[in-house]
């Protein structure tokens, strides 16, 4: 049995960027050969969780199935890349606990940026009260506590996320270089900049 | 990204010995080194279709997300071996359309030998109407048109029908036959007999 599988489970805001983060990085897996699934909120929606709300009892179950299937091709070898609001500490921290390696990503966004960007227009609908339960407006959201990596998706764009998460996988030795050295690669100026930008950035946003 | 996944998907009455049979070849499979994960209808209605019921509205859903977590299973390169009553015939021919590399296994049992095995107690419950559509009792169950491999597991015991499924799989190629020859070998006196008796048996039994 090969054992390398292992979940990277994105958390955040809606429109913080999770979907956004979670298909570039099945497609730089995909580049790089490996074996990869997305599980996408809407799509979990439709396949695996129809008829469940958005209660914290229902929020719990949902995020309980994609633990499951996350796990179930995590043990086969492959990545499995969850792009989940999942807001409660405790759901992610079981997950964490039935996948064992499980890396969990914070996509970081204010608030506000979240509201201004509004993918699906779902921000507008729960301010005029259309939406109940939705999460940052009349919902609990509880930023991880301790992630394994977290970005910042209104400093940086999506690419220099990516290459952070990369980075991380390839020093834990979860990715081999070879495979993903053109990510790291490209554009290495922008990365400099941006290594400095993030270094400055982290003295007040973590 | 590797592609040689494929679903080896379990039909048949309750009782007649799906459950057995994949535990089996999940083990063969482990043994000869590959990636499988196994979906077995019980665990199944507590992970990922809790609060389903067995309407045929309710039993086509649960089929869907087993379909579903099946295809990403077989897409990332992994056996999935699904074990569930799935009495329908669209239903399975709608997860084999999904899935793809898809092998539908009848596992034929007389209803009587399924009554008189009754592994849950289940079937006496059926009986007394102490449960409502029960496959076999009181809901119906279409056995398959046209299935991929069909095996009697009240005339061999498991591990000759295990043997019936490695070999349809050897000679399609989907597994090599230096991973399971073992298995092909073992006790090659009784599955002598045993092709004589299939031989015998398929003459009025298919």
């Amino acid at each position: 049995m090969r054992n390398h599988g292992f979940t990277i489970w994105f958390t955040g805001l809606p429109s913080a960027g999770k979907s956004t983060l979670a298909r570039l990085l099945q497609e730089t897996f995909e580049e790089a050969g490996l074996s990869v699934a997305i599980l996408d909120g809407d799509e979990v929606r439709q396949r695996l969780t129809k008829g469940l709300g958005f209660t914290k009892e229902d929020r719990e179950e949902n995020i309980r199935r994609i633990a499951y299937v996350s796990k179930l091709l995590t043990q086969v070898g492959a990545i499995a890349i969850v792009a989940a609001i999942s807001p409660y500490q405790r759901s992610r921290d079981r997950a964490r606990a039935e996948i064992g390696n499980f890396i969990e990503v914070y996509v970081e966004c204010p608030l506000q940026t979240c509201m201004n960007r509004d993918v699906k227009g779902l921000y507008a609908k729960a301010q005029k009260g259309e939406i109940k339960n939705f999460t940052g407006i009349s919902d609990p959201y509880e930023p991880p506590l301790h992630p394994d990596i977290s970005v910042r998706s209104d400093r940086e764009v999506p690419l220099e996320n990516i290459k952070t998460i990369i980075e991380h996988l390839v020093t834990h030795n979860l990715v081999s270089t070879s495979l993903v050295s053109h990510i790291l690669r490209e554009d290495s100026e922008s990365m400099s900049r941006n290594i400095h930008e993030r270094t400055t950035t982290n003295q007040w946003a973590i």
